[in-house]
């Protein structure tokens, strides 16, 4: 699916942004799938400090019909496969609503910090694909990336959080215990900068679960809605850890995904 | 001070940006002085949610000396009253502190509508000048205004909140009682935009008290502070209201401000 100019920009930014991967019709149903998603109650299905506004929807490949197909579609099944040289799993599968003048911080963080040693990943061998369910402006909260911060060798230091059975949560709010400070943010930037990933609904992006990736407040009266895979190597099975994550945040389903014909509106 | 076409500028967006105002000694004694205000305890200093990270101080023409002076240098003064086309007075000064990484959301607003029902100010004969203590950048939790929306009748309807001696802390929070909504937000969108105002340390804004603005969480690691002076015509007296805000928040001390001579750093 990639050519080899774009595994290699994958492999030095740590991001790679393909536009007008879905058309008009696929963002438009998939859009209503995660308006049903929301809908529904779920103990995936989080909020926002207000207690009211969802702020995201966890484990939607397995809830949600037309995101079972989407995480199996060669866009991003072969992409993740190529990228990772490797057959792969669902890990996490996600939608961030970022809704409009109500969607909060996502603080700076990498994927990978958490993935170790909340669920015993061994090595970051995985994949994020993310799909513009709206457009993502300077405004909207996009998603923001210091590029070149994976190669960087300094993964945030883990800070146990308090213990309890919904500790989980923790890690989906607006406070993130893992969150990388000033300090770290400063030396993280000090050879890269800021990037705003912006791009229209319909796009396509992949990054690294070491990459430093946050996002600010929407700003705007216009929804940011993102669906993110998690893809990890079936060579990368999770440890055994004291208190897993529930499936539907660290899935432990290592069976090798398999592709499906006919796009994602068969 | 100004110019005819800056002053045209003004009356058609509703701002007016001014680069280099000041110099790198007058930034860093203003930053000193802040510094200072930030560790003096004084009802007008605000925190934001997390109770120990500085939010703003309110009031600082009077606890600090050089911002006494400031409010009344030429390069401010004169262009307030040239925009006002009269005397001024000092309604509001305030430092906004919008600290690296802590600095939270003003959500959209519009300062006449706080002013007017808040305040009694009879009519927006006030102006805003903000003197950018810090770089303002994309991605710093810079102000965020809609080019001309103060031409737009719609000022947001009044919201009553929660009764009590505290309330105006309510006004200067990360949840304001008063914010424009996202249908009134898509309105004052609809034939306009959304505009950052980016700008080097020294810089000089002025601003209209009707213009929609707000401003994102900071998600870099350098601060964005910046110092914000209200200025009233002094033949805008404000009407007597059941709960008046404190002087340091909403200042009925209408002397006409006169000049001082010899700089900031006299």
């Amino acid at each position: 699916m990639l050519t080899e100019s774009q595994i290699a920009e994958y492999r030095s930014e740590g991001f790679l942004l393909l536009d007008g991967v879905f058309d008009a019709d696929e963002i438009a149903a998939l859009r209503n799938e995660v308006t049903d998603l929301y809908a529904t109650d779920h103990p995936g299905r989080i909020f926002e400090e207000d207690g009211t506004t969802v702020r995201g929807i966890h484990g939607c490949h397995t809830t949600g019909a037309l995101f079972s197909r989407l995480v199996r579609l060669p866009e991003l099944l072969s992409a993740a496969e190529e990228l990772l040289d490797s057959k792969v799993h669902v890990f996490q599968c996600k939608v961030n609503a970022k809704q409009a003048l109500r969607g909060e911080v996502w603080q700076w963080h990498q994927d990978y910090s958490v993935w170790e040693h909340k669920d015993g990943m061994p090595q970051p061998r995985a994949v994020n694909a993310a799909v513009f369910l709206d457009d993502a402006t300077e405004h909207n909260g996009p998603l923001l990336v210091v590029p070149g911060s994976h190669r960087n060798d300094a993964i945030a230091p883990w800070r146990p959080g308090p213990e309890g059975a919904a500790q989980w949560e923790n890690d989906l709010s607006a406070k993130l215990e893992f969150a990388l400070d000033a300090d770290q943010m400063a030396e993280v930037t000090a050879d890269s900068e800021i990037r705003s990933v912006v791009g229209r609904a319909g796009s396509l992006l992949f990054f690294h679960p070491c990459i430093a990736h946050g996002s600010g407040a929407n700003m705007s009266p216009a929804d940011r809605t993102m669906a993110f895979v998690s893809y990890n190597s079936v060579d990368n099975e999770l440890r055994e850890v004291p208190r897993p994550r529930p499936e539907f945040v660290a899935s432990r389903d290592y069976r090798p995904l398999e592709f499906v014909d006919g796009g994602l509106i068969a």
